[in-house]
């Protein structure tokens, strides 16, 4: 099948919102919609929502439903990549099991499915598209409301023995660190993750220490967003917390650079994209640092994301263009 | 051209002492010798002695030199193994560096010669013929003076972009742990290692604890392999020095199977071997415990190598068998 006028109809799935882009097999975006997810998390209703607003995006950007080549969908899923079954994704389909999701999707948009893992999609994108295109080694860092990584071998997806590889948010940085939300201590997750960022500014906030964090998130709870802008101000208290930060991620990557020796580490999701001005350099700096002498054999660049939100669309994109041409 | 007849040469050779085999295309091993290595290690020398030894290796065992179908060489070597380069490899080789060690070995025993890193040679060796067999997410780790780990996927070596992967001796497993001799502090290898183990017991002795250790090392330093057999009489300080041997080596463990999500991790090397009996039940346990809700999702098996010392041979082997068939 030709690839001329076609393109793939992506989506990427969190836990709140959806973001939907048709893609060119350049990788060119040529529509994207973003929506917010309802309460219900009922599978069928979903994948009639996507194929609803897929085939609306199409018709509104002037694009023949009929020359979608298939359907791609990225989110934070334990399943089945092959047979296309979600076992679990709390965040996306609360407590829906064994979810046969590729075939939903593909009878709901009469078209091809695929699944992929989050951060496996945003790796796949930036390695076609973004900071890991001709990259051998790469290794796609998520750090966002949990971690996570996608490790690529020749651009080949490192899926481990039951497709989980890559939680690297769950290696345990310091043992007498704090609990994580999955019951041990210490996980990088719980010291570099969003929440566990915003959850030392507040236990910096009770220890009564002087900051414009309180001020500035009013009644809400702080968040990291919160961290960020209070650090850019100068905020000590928000400087130390970003520190301490960079100093976990640190440990968490140089770890990742003895095990697996990347050429690239990319990074992205929420943290690194609202933080990268306050995280990019000093965590370059504590890598360099904490390798010590290993530092010119690992020689490993550390860049943020060049795609932004659109990695996991532009992974799964890749996937659609790879399976169904 | 046919296996009929022909075998490989290959060697592992250590700090101390090289052991050297016949293989034969099924894997079986059909002549073996050990030899130590002298205080010289001229690269020119050391060829020249392991194609003498082959030789009379050879002809001892009634077999012909000429059917000789490779020769391969696993060690602790910084290098680049496609064009045989060893940059660096103190422990084997002392100061000399950049040596054509492939070309060497090729030139001296008249046959193609391949070299291989040791931790991925134990690995090939045991995905070949040992706990490895059939598994295609498979890590090997070696604990002894250092700590490694060789990372197969399908088959192939993980090898990294500078071929480093692996080094997960120098992974941090406690930021607040003691020095390791790379600078850096709470090295896995600073913590598990053989060196590590007899310095922890060195250390519980310094501060005055009753232990039959001290009796059992007389005059010399305090081994692994004496708190060992201290803990085999029950002597409580080497019970202790176990116990945190096994921790340390489960976060590490831990780590990798969070990252790698291999379906076996394989382990070897002489702590190993010398101390399975005390240290590897107890460390599947630590694994189980601090996988906590993920361990039905990993899964992974840890069994300790069942191809001891003829790991690396073997490995080293197979690639011969593949490469110069």
């Amino acid at each position: 099948m030709s690839a001329e006028g076609r393109y793939a109809a992506c989506c990427d799935v969190g836990g709140t919102k959806a973001l939907l882009g048709l893609v060119d097999v350049d990788g060119q975006v040529l529509a994207r919609e973003r929506y917010l997810l309802g309460e219900q998390r009922d599978p069928q209703d979903m994948v009639e929502e996507l194929a609803h607003r897929f085939r609306a995006l199409a018709t509104g950007a002037g694009l023949d439903w009929h020359k979608v080549l298939g359907v791609g969908c990225s989110a934070a899923v334990m399943a089945d990549i092959e047979r296309g079954i979600i076992f679990s994704a709390p965040n996306m389909l609360g407590s829906h099991r064994d979810v046969p999701f590729r075939q939903l999707l593909s009878d709901a948009t009469g078209r091809p499915a695929l699944i992929e893992m989050d951060a496996y999609a945003a790796a796949l994108g930036e390695a076609w598209k973004g900071v890991g295109a001709g990259v051998d080694y790469f290794v796609y860092v998520v750090v966002g409301t949990g971690v996570g990584a996608g490790i690529l071998m020749e651009g080949r997806v490192y899926r481990g023995w039951r497709g989980t590889a890559g939680e690297f948010g769950h290696a345990t940085i310091d043992p007498n660190g704090p609990q994580c939300n999955c019951g041990r201590y210490g996980c990088l997750e719980a010291l570099a993750s969003g929440p566990a960022i915003a959850l030392r500014a507040e236990g910096a906030l009770v220890q009564g220490r002087q900051t414009v964090m309180s001020a500035m998130a009013g009644d809400a709870a702080i968040t990291a967003e919160v961290v960020f802008q209070a650090a850019r101000q100068g905020d000590e208290v928000a400087l130390d917390v970003v520190r301490q930060t960079v100093e976990y991620l640190g440990i968490g990557l140089v770890n990742l650079i003895h095990i697996l020796n990347p050429q690239v580490i990319g990074l992205g999701g929420g943290i690194i994209l609202g933080g990268s001005d306050l995280l990019l350099d000093p965590l370059r700096r504590e890598v360099v640092r904490r390798c010590g002498s290993w530092v010119d054999v690992r020689g490993t660049r550390i860049l943020a994301t060049s795609l932004g939100e659109d990695a996991a669309l532009l992974g799964v994109a890749r996937r659609v263009w790879e399976e169904f041409v």
